[in-house]
């Protein structure tokens, strides 16, 4: 057995700056740290509250992404930077000083049905944010597979897939079975009853019969694009 | 707002028979009733209880289904009547003083996985004990489309279909987006984690996109098979 | 141990169509594969989007269906077809350009309660669509069973059984021990308390003591009426 | 709005006495306060631990009561108390040393399956104990109605009704419709599945559509029975 | 092993009438039956479907009790009958064209704290239109006990015990302790977070290490009090 | 095996003063057996109700905690004593008509994210009102640690820390590792999907692998506060 | 809103010593930042990995705790230090070189009943090895309120207690009520059916009525130990 | 809105081979589809089942994995190939008659504690199988985070993370606030109580709040490795 006794090599990286708005701290190292900067999670925070965070950031940075953002988010940040967008239907808003350079290669993000877009506009909204290309695939649900073989070239060609399904969330084992890519599922709470808020399609994603699924949280667009961002960033500085 | 007074118009027909054992009340009117006769759950019940209503029930009938049997149960019943047959995968016994009549038409047991099989078996055992002829096809799990697909016009061939899936239990999704016949789902404990032991597989099912599938309990290929023959016997019945 | 290579055997069934219509894709095949066109469940969907897919649907079909509709969505769509019928209680809207044809036979939808009355009535206004005649039975929970067993020699006539109930849904296993027909089981979300929105229904109809019960989603009436719909029509096709 | 400073009016009542074993402290006023002296529930405990309880128990009484024991339990009590009866169905050692007042009245144990005897033999040899007449109704569960009706007579004249079920524990509800006498539910762990190790019986109960069925917890047939004796003593007391 | 061969021996019993109102049968035979006429449920009814219901009731009937009731149905009632009474708290409507007889005895009704009055209410006005007897002892949570032992007297004088609580729901196991009555527990979805809309009190009920404690749904005080009012008419027939 | 007969020693303890409102029993006697005087949580309560409870707790003591308020009890309370406080972002109301005596050291209210900070403030203003100096450290979730460490100094001074995270709730499971004082975790509901109102970060701070860290009800910040200034008192007792 | 931007002021903290085993690193430093060194959890390792990392212990500190220890571990244990003592009730292995400090003050160890005395044990232990006195009182469940309050002075004189309970857990609510001293509460998995393993114990001491009961997970008597010696010993600092 | 009417662009696509055993359709097609072949998840299979799908699939590939192997398992396959490993701690078997070619880069295998090791090795075996370099960093749970700090550079180099923790699961999210690279989190169901075998640690990895996490199912290993190296693959295909 062997043993070694350690200690911790590099405690000056534990140093990193940060702004203390007291409210929140804003962490203007994580660029550096995790190649994104931080991004306003805008739910149960108040208008007032996400224009004082993106002003750290836009201060420290050349994009802001802000999610699960309503209206008043949106007007606020406007008034601030007029080059704000507000995707409605992705409940994100974006500003972007300075365009993220673009990656080579597409992420696929493919959704079961229509009352999946929100989330997966969230995903995608992410996505070309942070200077992915990507290939939309909507309404392709397992019970008229014809739908979704038509798109195979197209989903096959993708760096990443992202697949957004609610209900019984059979898509990514489907999808994970067609293609040698990996595959993230985000199960979605569209349906009723037994479905239980997503938990239907949750377990579901999570026992997939198809190897190497991963699967983020409920309706987490966001995570899923992020963690395909990663990969894809990982692919283009391998070039 | 019409307003009835009404009261019970046929009292009589409650006055059926069973025999009383004591431990057990045999139904020995269900034949009548239901259209079967009963069948005998074995688990939670000793060799002996099994021995008495089976008796009770062939002196009543002509054909015998005990299930969830262990060698103990099947033992005690090969004693009494050489006739019985083990069916060790399924954990069922039958018992054939004469066979049912044969009905036109199959019924498709589907299973996802070699796990799910004993269900699958359960299912077909107690099928053809009622007279079906049984299309059996085995792992066509959805990780592998083209698996089911090259089975397609057998399973379509069918009048009704029987679907056994753990872990995700997205297979009847896929089935019923294929066939125009009703699809019986039979979610199964195989699985780990995540599977709850198969609740995913339930709850997936429940929500299945895919219209018109119905749903039985967990490892229930029993209850599946006897709804499918209600079926087919209506079908044979109309002829 | 017989091994075979196969390949699948019919690729060609895949390339079915489809319409496009950039948020959904219609599946114009699903008459000829499932026997039955597609149905929209209007939930989470906009009156814009559910117009633009019914127009879709009704290029290629004579009938219409909409689920869980709104009376906004109901306007909607009778400001473009004045054939439009809005049945509020059953949530649903119908557009009949010509009617299903009649089959024979009837389907019986028994509900426990009052309360139960929109989901039973989800089911009916479905089988009629369908061109099935609906026996309707309600308010027979077990409480008061004479109120049930009054209604026995209608009940005994339908050729399939549906059987809605909320709170400990019981009804399903006390209708099976009296019929030879199958039933198909509903829980309903009605109830308080320990019912955990149609939990306890649900879980009481899945391990019902009543052999062949089959089960849906909660509230799902629509669900239960197509598979009654695919039962009566493969008994009309023996004859 | 009325306000009144008061003060606990009668704080001697807490004065009472115990014995203390060091690992149990005997409650020996039971008997005085809540009308039954205290029963050994002797899983978890070691037949020594159940002894010397016990030994504490019938210095302080006349009869003895342990539930949920094995038969090393009954061995230990039988060396000390020839009386000592081991009732294995039920899991219970009774030991009479002088029995109980013979109380008027039965108390009907309906149980729906042959695998819910234990917990009904349970509540039966609690309740013969105690002093009370017993009617053992079994196996009549609902989905043969006919085998509960012909017993019809005999239920409506107990004067309380314990009824155990599992499954989908609808008889409670039927029950309860059909008799003017308190109905208390006893769910059962039987069954498979969905039935959750009895929580489909115990949500089933809970939220009968039956007025009045009150519950007690999964398998607890000494609960049950208790409750039932404090009816009946208080019927017998008001003679 | 004795053999049985019955049948159902009265089955005119079942022959009762009802009166059906389209939407709803109502079972006029209940008061014969059960001992109390129906009472209704008002929640997912419509003012005018109580209304019919209350109408049918009370031209069989001397007394009505709806619960669940709004304000709303409450005045659709009392436009009817100028005797009924509006019960806000409790959120019942009673009306007596004649009193039912009073019976001897009183039921307790003890709540845990002043959130979970709503329910002992519902309680209490249930007993009293019953001809019950109340003790209401409102707010003697567990925390301070004192407050529960100063009614120590009254509470032993009743001949049940309603005890009310939500949170942990640990009131009626103290009380039990204390008495030798009967005990009837009621969780309330009072609480939050952990409390799980009453599931902790719930749990904690069936669990209770008070012997005899038995338990109705969450927030059910109608089906206590209809239990304790069985009970008393038992106690009050044996006089 | 020792073994001794008891009895109750002071039951004269038990004979402890409350003041009886009808709706509620006022414990006057808190201060003097638990510490602190009674605490008014004012959900579920109507304003009036806070009112009357709220004049009998101050005709007792010298200061008045209301939890769970809104801005009408808030009204209410302000009418009657003008040196009320309405700490709006805490839901809490404080009357002081006399300061508690300031106790030596510091708790530490640490919180995980912005939108932790109701529940962070309502143990915060908690602790003030009893006398407790609090050290707010707010917004360092262990997704930037470096945030944390910066105050690694100011947390260790404290005599408890109170760690209020939603999410997974990791953040106790680090601070504990790094300090030699009680950790009280308090997990809120803040979150979406698998976070099920708290029961994410419940569950992991429940199962934290950091030694010696307990647990508060989901959102209880109040509770956590309680813990910690009894702790805080005994300390500065031993003084 | 003030505005600092800060980086993290003591990062050498981080480079503290740790041994590596390959299968473990032992954190030798935890008794300077904790106050108690590493304690071995042994459930899920072998006899010979318990053995090594309490090796690194030993040669680093004066004391060694093994919990969920069996009887193969305390061998192994007790082969390399004959000091060692395995406490076979409550699982544990200590081993003492030299005792810990003695320190002032009491920690009650109150359990509800005999079956809960292994996890108590486990905190007993716990306590006494970290150099605290204990006041075990075993078996004084809420159902005989008497045999608690009979050792009111007892308990009262503890500087913090511990309570342990399975069931319904009510113990800790009414202990909290009675004193003035921090409340630990220890679900215990003690019950059958509706306890769920221990959840109903859990939920009713989450959801406690009493101010300032903070909880552990369910049977983790040393958790709760380790809790209540961290107050210990910041009380006996404080002297 | 454009509209396009599409079919299935290429169906021959679907025309894969696969072989059919009669117990299981061996996919055959995998490696050129999905780019790895089968593996044979071996729980709920025969050791003789087990065999005959190896053999198929080493006639059409060049290497093997079983996962969840039991040692009769393994000596089955021992006994076919020579070349056979058992990995006796992660539970797989391994065949390589021609090993797979070296990947570029390193995969991190962190677990939290030793009791995750089965886990991790499961992954780590996987890993290297397919061909990649992989970093094991064992027992760096959060409590200690000196221990994880240390082996920051290390899990800084690497392409992949996986990230393998029990309990309460927070060590992915410090690790993904840790680097900018892909983690991929498995939970374990290491733990006791409210771990609830394994759940706490997946909601508290579905919850994380570092973003990009992705989560498998619990234990689920090889899940984690078959999508690490999907990413590994691709990043080294991109050179």
């Amino acid at each position: 057995m062997k043993k070694k006794t350690k200690s911790a090599a590099n405690p000056a990286a534990m140093a990193a700056p940060f702004v203390d708005l007291g409210f929140a701290r804003v962490d203007t190292d994580r660029q550096r740290r995790c190649g994104f900067s931080e991004v306003i999670f805008a739910q149960g925070k108040t208008p007032g509250q996400v224009l004082a965070i993106a002003r750290t950031l836009l201060e420290h940075g050349r994009t802001l992404l802000v999610t699960r953002a309503t209206a008043a988010h949106a007007e606020a940040v406007a008034r601030a930077w007029p080059e704000a967008r507000w995707h409605e239907l992705a409940r994100c808003i974006t500003v972007e000083l300075e365009p993220a350079p673009k990656l080579d290669g597409a992420i696929g993000v493919i959704c079961a049905g229509t009352a999946d877009l929100p989330v997966a506009e969230e995903a995608a909204v992410t996505l070309e944010l942070f200077g992915n290309r990507v290939e939309r695939v909507t309404d392709v649900g397992v019970a008229g597979l014809h739908r979704l073989l038509a798109e195979r070239d197209r989903i096959a060609a993708c760096h990443v897939l992202i697949v957004v399904a609610g209900m019984e969330g059979a898509l990514p084992s489907v999808v994970a079975g067609l293609v040698d890519k990996p595959v993230i599922a985000v199960p979605t709470s569209v349906g009723y009853g037994a479905n239980f808020g997503g938990i239907a399609a949750l377990l579901g994603m999570l026992t997939s019969c198809g190897s190497g699924v991963t699967v983020v949280n409920i309706d987490n667009g966001f995570g899923a694009a992020y963690a395909a961002a990663q990969i894809n960033r990982l692919v283009n500085a391998a070039r």
